[in-house]
């Protein structure tokens, strides 16, 4: 093992091995975990080329073998729950997507979810079994977050009763679905439907692109890759036009809506269950946040502590480059946070279990406050861990700009997370609806519940303005508690001040909706105030359940660091509210420094128990093991420009030599 | 032309050419750079391949052809000026490097300064024709920050009179360098000189490193490419590994120290000029990060005037996406920073020159703050830069992920800025040590002068401070020039904070250097208040010069949002010194938004008056003329996996589909 690291691994004050069965829920699950990453870690069939000396191409062919390959050995080893399938993949991925995944995230989901019996009969097995590949063609060149935008026809024809599917414009052609461009047959279409004359908004329809068996492109269909993007390297997303393309009646997926024979429409009943996927996915966003995160601080901590640079005291021996404070800065409030998104992720993810199980018995009652809250902080755990990634790779220097390091495939396939499934800022302001509207009901005398309760306590606030007074000598910035208080308060603030410059928008403008677009700024702000609050609270409760005392004092330090260094970034917040005062904000400024001291030790075991694989990390600088600089000589060596002594491109110079 | 674009020009407060000739510094300017670019857009030698399309190798290939065409033209055009070399690549380059760069750059430059007369005659001719290619090796495997760390040795043997190279250690191989993978033949390598046994420390030799003719590596010489980064495809960046190699003793640039025929040192006179140098790279690099961030908002905002997307008002069509608050509360902050940059590239430019003739006869003063300035700067400009590149990128949705947009690719090629010439940390560090010592002089009763003379104030607040309570009031949030002072006002008081830490730990520390580094925090957060202040104080000065009123017009706005969006920002640092007043940042926040609808008429203008080329921006979203999407579907068909109807890969899955 590297002595470096070994020095910081003995230096520890817990043992990261609990922790990371905190992490996992359970040892049980910690090692059922280990025993499935093992399956793969020891298959010689998932040993794969180094992504990173391959073309596009390359890489796409690759992703395509080891999707399928991938979809078998689940079967074999009989694992079907979704935590184990996360487990699999994410270990055979190493930060790479699948082509044929949207097969069975995508396609098979709203099958099942949206297609009647008859429908499943005919084409579950099938897709299953992955002689149909198919896909979920919904976003639009022109159109992505107004779904109502969307201009894709699907027109009923009953002499013959078909569908007639239409790409009317150039903005009308579907762009972006993944597995589209090269490796699907099939997909689920989203398209206005049209009968007798009338447009019934977007259905979802089956339409089959490809020929099965020769695998090619059906008559009057375009379809293709969209081309090169910033990662995602493996994934041909892509684009489909279609024109005047008949499919059969039966390929609209009649589970709710129908379109009889005649074409009669039959509307479907009241249903608020399709909103359900979309909470789903995002709450596993915010785990993904956590993970992505984990990630790129295991790689910054563990180079941090091999890294020798510079002098602290004349004449030593260059320090490792993680004792320096500003690297502390840079990477410790990021590392605390990966621990924050960690248990938000958790909650998250039993939150959506528990209230869906409530919905499975008829009561929805919570799924609006889930829906608002999971919007928000998969914003918010993006946007921060979309920062914090590349900030990491910062950390590491000229070597972090290097594909050695890792850093740069996870920030470009984490990045996008941003933008799909909501974009970040439509998702804050959908967040911000939500606090508006508890916000009213509290104004007009109602209570609100949940983790927006704080809104009660507002009109108190407002006719005894002397209290406010009181509170900054309330802040007890050594309790996580009493900082979770003063984050509420923050928030409590930023609501109620988006809530009345909306009010006196709506006074002066034409509408509601200008003075929304008017009021937006402040909506945001409230908005993420709130998610900050959430995950500071959850955080603080976490720590509080521990029971082994080793693992809670260092999380403890952990959680303070994160409440503390986001009262020192958003101190206008904090004073401005009076929250806090100025010497408060001082002695902040002052505990966070103690903070980086006392967690340094155990850097790298905090690190060590998120329990990557090296494998998973895809990085030479964050690999356990060995002379890290060794390892990356090794790495540059297997470059594909070094197949050659000399480059094909000398004759251009030697050509030129004459001529100069 | 695109409509939406016509109509935004139609509706500009100012006609854009003005504007532009303000940038370039005369109409003059202007016009000659234009017939410069039009030289390469008419020529058909520089109509290249789309890179995105291509491998890493073929973009190598590409880049070496280009690059040495390129060299051959400048001399048939006879640009020689730096300005006129920069517009003439920059327009061929579009985003990308080229490898035979650093010849020109640094082997030719180093030569110049650090080589006898006689040493020129020998290489100068040569390197000029590209029949020597040499390249700078400086930084190694373990080691970039820290010069006096690096391992390489170059040993005096008085029998042979040579000087034998080596790399002793894994981290001493050089690592970095461009052009030294597969296109350099020579090296200047930067080694720790040995002779009569003594080390004195670093200096620099001339190398050769491939066979003249064959191009094959020499014996004793280890060369290669260090594999894939995150962005610079076309360099090949190398490593360079050094077993007991020769060479003469006139390889070494002697003309400053020397070693003499018999092994005898002579040390050089002390020369402050190498100093120069860094100063001029780094102050270049801060007109870089203008013109990066430039670019960026060009494509940011035209591609916002030409979406749209769902409703502000409802039944009315999908608006502009450019008319979303929260959408110009994203850009418009960064193309206001993006001016503000262009204004101090400029300014650093000047600065440079006219500081270059004074130190030409002999005067030196005002070397230590342009040094200390330039740091600062360089790493101010290029941090925010980064930040904001991305944000451009994330707020054009989903197509911004896509190469399309030319966004990933500015970032990749932008983001090593943060890291090389002087870590961006580190940069900040020496800008506080510059403060440091102009605080304690001032402390020790001396005046201080130059963009630091605000601390002569310091030491008056300290005896009155009922003085600090007089303060708010004078804040008006509509003058520049008050906003001026109130930046002025946060770095006085964040040096003395960190002056005061300073003192603090070095009274309870064992030494000095310890001390520094637990104080960094706070000594960074002071260099960039000190810069923050100089960007605006620059712009605001800037803003007062311009003769035309439509210009100033405009400008001024921009200049106010940049600093009220700065304050707003950074609320807490104007609030703890009660330099602003809680009411007066509530009135900063209402007035950007004022601020951002009087900008929103005029935005497009102002990224048009940046002036860049389609093909400079190599982007499909930020291109002038007609349907964006039309440019997009075209741009995707050409993608290299829609080279075939059926990829390789279907193979693998139709073999599959059987098996499951």
């Amino acid at each position: 093992m590297n002595p470096d690291l070994q020095k910081e691994r003995a230096g520890a004050s817990f043992n990261p091995e609990l922790l990371t069965n905190v992490l996992d829920g359970s040892p049980e699950n910690t090692r059922r975990r280990r025993e499935i990453e093992n399956l793969i870690l020891n298959d010689p069939d998932f040993q794969h080329e180094n992504l990173n000396f391959l073309s596009r191409s390359q890489r796409y062919e690759v992703a395509v073998k080891k999707s399928a390959i991938m979809v078998q050995k689940m079967r074999k080893f009989g694992i079907a729950d979704p935590a184990e399938i996360m487990w699999f993949k994410k270990l055979h991925l190493v930060n790479f997507v699948e082509p044929v995944g949207l097969n069975y995230s995508m396609f098979i989901p709203t099958l099942l979810n949206q297609g009647t019996t008859a429908q499943q009969e005919k084409w579950l097995h099938s897709s299953k079994g992955l002689e149909i590949i198919g896909t979920y063609a919904q976003t639009e060149m022109g159109h992505g977050t107004h779904l109502r935008g969307l201009e894709t026809t699907a027109t009923y024809d009953p002499e013959t009763q078909e569908f007639i599917l239409n790409s009317p414009t150039v903005t009308s052609i579907k762009w972006w679905p993944g597995g589209l461009g090269k490796t699907s047959n099939h997909a689920i279409v989203l398209a206005q439907l049209f009968t007798q004359g009338k447009c019934y908004g977007l259905h979802a329809f089956i339409v089959p692109i490809r020929e099965l068996g020769t695998h090619k492109p059906l008559p009057g269909i375009t379809v293709g890759d969209i081309g090169p993007k910033f990662g995602y390297d493996e994934m041909d997303n892509g684009y489909l036009k279609m024109d005047n393309y008949r499919i059969p009646r039966e390929n609209m997926l009649m589970k709710h809506a129908q379109v009889k024979p005649d074409g009669t429409y039959v509307k479907p009943l009241n249903n608020k269950l399709t909103y359900g996927t979309m909470v789903f996915i995002r709450s596993f966003l915010v785990g993904e946040s956590a993970r992505s995160l984990s990630k790129a601080c295991t790689i910054a901590v563990r180079y941090s502590a091999v890294r020798h640079q510079s002098e602290i005291n004349p004449g030593e021996p260059e320090p490792q480059i993680l004792d320096y404070q500003t690297q502390q800065y840079k990477l410790f409030p990021l590392l605390a946070t990966a621990y924050a998104f960690q248990f938000v992720g958790a909650y998250m993810k039993e939150t959506y279990l528990r209230i869906n199980e409530d919905i499975g018995h008829g009561d929805l009652s919570e799924l609006p406050e889930l829906h608002a809250l999971t919007a928000g902080l998969k914003a918010f755990t993006s946007w921060t861990t979309n920062t914090a990634i590349e900030a990491c790779r910062m950390a590491c220097g000229g070597h972090g700009y290097s594909h050695c390091s890792g850093l740069p495939n996870i920030y470009v396939t984490f990045t996008p997370t941003c933008t799909f499934e909501g974009d970040n800022t439509v998702m804050m302001l959908q967040t911000a609806r939500f606090l508006m509207k508890s916000y009213d009901q509290v104004h007009s005398g109602k209570l609100v519940c949940g983790m927006v309760s704080y809104l009660n306590d507002l009109p108190s606030q407002r006719i005894q303005p002397q209290q406010v007074a009181v509170w900054p000598t309330m802040v007890d910035i050594n309790s996580p508690d009493s900082l979770t208080e003063a984050y509420k308060l923050r928030a409590a603030r930023l609501v109620e001040i988006a809530a009345k410059n909306l009010q006196t928008e709506v006074i002066h403008r034409k509408s509601k909706e200008v003075a929304w677009n008017l009021t937006s700024i402040d909506l945001v702000r409230a908005s993420e105030a709130h998610c900050h609050y959430v995950v500071v609270k959850l955080f603080t409760e976490k720590v509080l359940q521990i029971q082994e005392k080793s693992i809670q004092a260092v999380l403890r330090r952990l959680c303070l660091l994160y409440s503390l260094y986001g009262i020192s970034q958003n101190a206008g917040d904090f004073l401005q509210g009076s929250i806090m005062t100025e010497s408060q904000i001082t002695q902040v400024n002052g505990r966070i420094k103690e903070l980086l001291t006392a967690i340094r030790p155990d850097a790298v075991a905090l690190v060590d128990a998120f329990d990557f694989q090296d494998v998973t990390l895809g990085s030479v600088l964050g690999r356990y093991d060995g002379n890290v600089y060794e390892n990356l000589f090794e790495w540059a060596k297997k470059s594909p420009l070094n197949k050659t002594e000399v480059h094909e491109s000398y004759k251009h110079l030697k050509s030129l030599q004459s001529k100069l």
